[in-house]
């Protein structure tokens, strides 16, 4: 099965991207607004345990992550995805790292925290929707205290399977 | 803020809701396939804390819920609803119960336990669902071992806030 391992920032943020996912992200409808911590990997049923119980191990090892938000960004000309961008800080990359070596899967791209607003986007759709939203202000601030292990239907949406709350060891 | 409890069944039998529900449910792309526990409730960022720490003493008071479905049925007359019918055990029914008095919230309905095929189905919708589908022999057991509580997004979607692992007490 397909996993992924994610942390949803709070309703305002998620409705704030939602905004403009409806209009300009395909997956829209396949999963709430997210910051990826680890894209897609397999793992089978008995795996998948393990994970998440290594998983609990290493939430236990923060209390909290600061998500704040100070601009949108793009990723062309690599591909035309137009985001929030998260600012990097040490428990956060910490906790990539981290959740990346107890799976055991390899970093294809640096780490770039973010939030997606839009994906799939032909070039002009692009210029028209970065040149819009560079001009206004994006300025948030919270605290992420959890983050979760996902799965994949058949269909392409994503289901919670776990939440790990940082701080907490079971 | 809204939230609601249920749990997500195995990829499979999200996999066999998702096929209908993508043609016969408008709410298909709000939220995965699942058995309510409790639908909407309100509670603030404080109440849910409290709320969030009792569920999980609730959950430890269980080890597994049988999930068992054995056909499909429909919520005709009260509404155009079309569903996966989950056999009752004591099991579930308890955990419903501890849980709906946890949160202090009351009985509207019955506790019907099931998991959503079609719904909002004009009269010769669900005429068409109900008869192609009652024909068919719908087989499939197995064994939930946590649940999860939700938010609504403005947008109506819902995101997991918490999972409640069962037979595991913070």
């Amino acid at each position: 099965m397909k996993y992924g391992i994610a942390i949803f920032p709070g309703k305002e943020l998620q409705d704030l991207a939602n905004s403009y996912r409806k209009r300009y992200d395909p997956k829209y409808a396949l999963i709430p607004p997210h910051i990826t911590l680890v894209g897609e990997f397999n793992a089978d049923n008995d795996e998948i345990k393990a994970i998440s119980d290594k998983l609990q191990k290493v939430a236990s090892h923060y209390h909290s992550i600061a998500i704040k938000v100070l601009k949108i960004s793009t990723f062309q000309p690599v591909n035309n995805v137009i985001y929030l961008k998260i600012e990097q800080n040490s428990n956060l990359e910490d906790l990539h790292t981290e959740i990346i070596n107890t799976i055991g899967v390899t970093h294809e791209h640096p780490f770039i925290p973010h939030v997606t607003l839009g994906q799939q986007l032909s070039n002009d759709e692009h210029l028209d929707l970065y040149s819009s939203l560079r001009m206004r202000t994006f300025s948030h601030e919270e605290t992420a205290d959890r983050f979760h292990l996902l799965y994949e239907l058949e269909n392409g949406s994503w289901t919670v399977f776990e939440t790990f709350r940082l701080g907490k060891d079971e």
